[in-house]
């Protein structure tokens, strides 16, 4: 039976079997589709059984004809379901959007077709992608593969859990305030947020226009980085897309790390965090050091006021994008979040204004830290994945929210748009996933898988 | 005696009589400083006899050793009393700032400096530039040359009536919603508000941070090029500031208007304009169609949208630079401006963020537009000078706040970014001054004086 062949463990050697024709397409997909019926983290909202096995069928006609399109062809992925499907269902995991059917791919979705990778479904969200703990969505809860009373961590929890339970071998999330890195440090996989504007948001929902970033979760760094070769690149319907010479991001993969300065903050990024967490970070960074970087402690100013800032952005803006529904429709919406949402209506826009001011100088500030170092190092998350359904938690007697903790590491490279990407970095004691986030200079994103896959090499050596 | 020579009537004429030394810049600097102490229109807050006098004789010098610096080297210039000139007093026409004397020149000072012009003073203007009229300054109203019960426009009303009466060669002003070409069409001037990061703002008092623009006003097209030619480039200081190469912005002055085609609109730009006006801009486009253009009605979407969005972007911005001041001592405020700002106070976020969101729609619909036609052209203003203190008007019986008709027209293109050049086009029959507006392509403010260049002088032949 398909379902029990030994399936390559990324995306990487998978693409070299596929290309080889070594395995088939639509054995993978078989397989995985097995996988999915047998899935207990409800990872997807829709699963397109039909739409994969004849994506499937075509990639091995292809391939066979020797017309092999590149990393992702024939790969099995799945789409995080705020990107518009042409043809397929795609409902935020909203109410509002239960039964709405796309006329025609987002950018990113037709990009992930001409590829010509297997869509086997569309990825459970966060309602409307606004919550860091996917817990709240019209379909239930995702659930962390390492423990199923937990969460996957947001919104991008579907794409987190599927890849790191394997049923899919790269998704596509979209982050926020850090919901693709979050679910991929809960989950343990590899997560990437691009530079704002490198991957082209027409066809996907918004959550805040200023803020939205689209981008890859998968298992390793080197499959983020093909994943991301497909995404990324100029989209004329996007006001936000920036126009950049097609990239190869796995490039400089094998580069090595020595003679490099990696840089480890001072401050913000290791207060209130979980002592195993940061101990685990602290161990990584030593591996940098043994790789032969050097490690050189780095004060990033006003890192608070820029979150503050970013806040308070995404609150006026995901008022703005729903402000029709809620005032015709509010009953519709989860209750927490409509909660939520209604929270940025009162918001004043000359606050907004300095927000935004706020951004340009958050810019200058990590561009003169990021001048003298390479990466900059910090936990992803400050915690492990909590309970489903728990709002309060306690860092070393630090009382904090967990959606303010759980996106308080990633959300102020969403306001400054810097590329930073999350890296699994060992486990809690009782077996959580920890994970490691390397920020960068823009488009930059090349220069973090390298520190990323050096890192993953030397941790776990297997790979 | 200085003040009874024949000076050049022109920026550009000057230049090459200086740069052959037919001309002494210090005698053309006491000239004009004879003509500024009988000045009646108010222009100057502070003149700077002392430090124009070492300009000239530095100036004087360096030509005579053969150091010619440029078009600008030797002559007379002013600067709008937003931008910080170190060592002189810098006011923002605020009595908070009656005796502020910064310690460094703002960039655009500095770049004047280096060029080798003469600074002859610190022109007036709107309280903080915040109105289009120029009547409220803390140093009394600029005074119309046309007409001296008659508004200037504003807010760069000092340097408008300066260059227009002859004190100036050339001033720099500032421009949010229009105050730069206002100034310019209502006295008589060339005006450009550039594209939006084209020329450096730092050490720039700020209106509204992402709608100001700063540019020149002159007396003809060419000394409006090479002025702006002098301004333009990357301010690292600016967080807006764009990195592009150096431009002779008079390069293809002459190249004429042949084959091209102006785009007229068909709404928005020609309604509720006053009728002399409309008919001399129409006259304009006759005039570009005798040159051999061609002329094509177009329809530029939304463009009321963008004014709106222009508005309380401006509102609200305007209140966060004022915050501190608007609560501490509100009574230092002139009382009009007071009220104004104030309204900005209460203005909510999400619908700044929407404003935004226009912004790149704004672009795009312009951007379409563009495509087809080479510049479009409108009136600058839609009605004449209106009497100083006035604040209702009526055009053809439509009734409409002054500073509301004022900025209008001019509005659009501060929020979307487009350069737009102001070229006077006549006069009424009772002789005020009309102003002919010309927008383009992001970056293309070369064509636009080659556009303005050919109109001004087939429009008027002695030039």
């Amino acid at each position: 039976m398909a379902q029990h062949m030994d399936l390559p463990g990324s995306l990487s050697e998978l693409s070299r079997a596929l290309r080889t024709r070594a395995v088939s397409p639509v054995e993978v997909t078989e397989a995985l589709l097995a996988r999915v019926e047998a899935d207990e983290t409800n990872s997807f909202i829709t699963v397109t059984a039909e739409r994969a096995r004849e994506d499937a069928a075509r990639a091995e006609r292809e391939i066979g004809a020797g017309g092999y399109r590149g990393p992702l062809h024939g790969v099995p992925v799945g789409i995080k379901d705020l990107v518009y499907t042409g043809g397929i269902r795609t409902t935020m995991a909203s109410a509002f959007f239960e039964d709405h059917v796309p006329d025609r791919d987002g950018a990113v979705a037709r990009r992930l077709r001409e590829a010509g990778s297997v869509l086997l479904g569309k990825t459970n969200t966060h309602e409307f992608a606004y919550g860091p703990t996917g817990d709240r969505s019209f379909f239930g809860p995702t659930r962390n593969p390492h423990d199923p009373g937990r969460i996957t961590g947001g919104s991008s929890g579907g794409s987190g859990a599927a890849v790191a339970t394997g049923l899919l071998y790269g998704a596509i999330g979209s982050d926020t305030g850090g919901s693709i890195r979050i679910p991929a440090a809960l989950c343990g996989v590899v997560g990437m947020k691009p530079t704002f504007g490198r991957v082209g948001k027409s066809g996907v929902f918004p959550l805040a226009w200023t803020l939205d970033h689209v981008g890859p979760l998968t298992r390793t760094v080197e499959d983020n980085a093909l994943f991301l070769s497909a995404l990324a690149g100029h989209d004329p319907e996007d006001p936000h897309s920036v126009n950049r010479p097609k990239e190869d991001f796995a490039r400089d993969l094998r580069g090595g790390v020595r003679g490099t300065v990696v840089g480890v903050p001072t401050d913000f990024y290791f207060e209130h965090v979980d002592d195993e967490i940061g101990a685990r970070v602290r161990e990584a960074a030593e591996v940098f050091r043994a790789l032969g970087a050097e490690i050189r402690e780095v004060g990033v100013p006003n890192v608070w006021e820029t979150l503050h800032a970013q806040r308070l952005t995404l609150a006026a803006e995901a008022y703005a994008v729903h402000e029709e529904r809620l005032k015709s429709d509010p009953g519709r919406f989860d209750d927490q979040g409509l909660e939520r949402l209604l929270q940025g209506e009162e918001l004043r826009a000359y606050r907004y204004a300095n927000a935004q001011q706020r951004k340009l100088r958050s810019r200058q500030e990590f561009g003169e830290v990021l001048e003298g170092v390479d990466v900059i190092l910090a936990p992803s998350v400050p915690i492990p994945a909590t309970e489903i359904g728990q709002r309060q938690t306690s860092i070393n007697g630090h009382q904090e929210g967990v959606y303010s903790a759980l996106t308080r590491l990633t959300g102020p490279t969403n306001m400054n748009g810097l590329p930073s990407l999350s890296v699994p970095c060992g486990t809690t004691a009782s077996g959580l996933p920890v994970g490691l986030q390397l920020m960068g200079r823009p488009f930059g994103e090349a220069t973090l898988y390298r520190f990323g896959h050096a890192y993953e090499g030397a941790s776990d050596p297997a790979r």
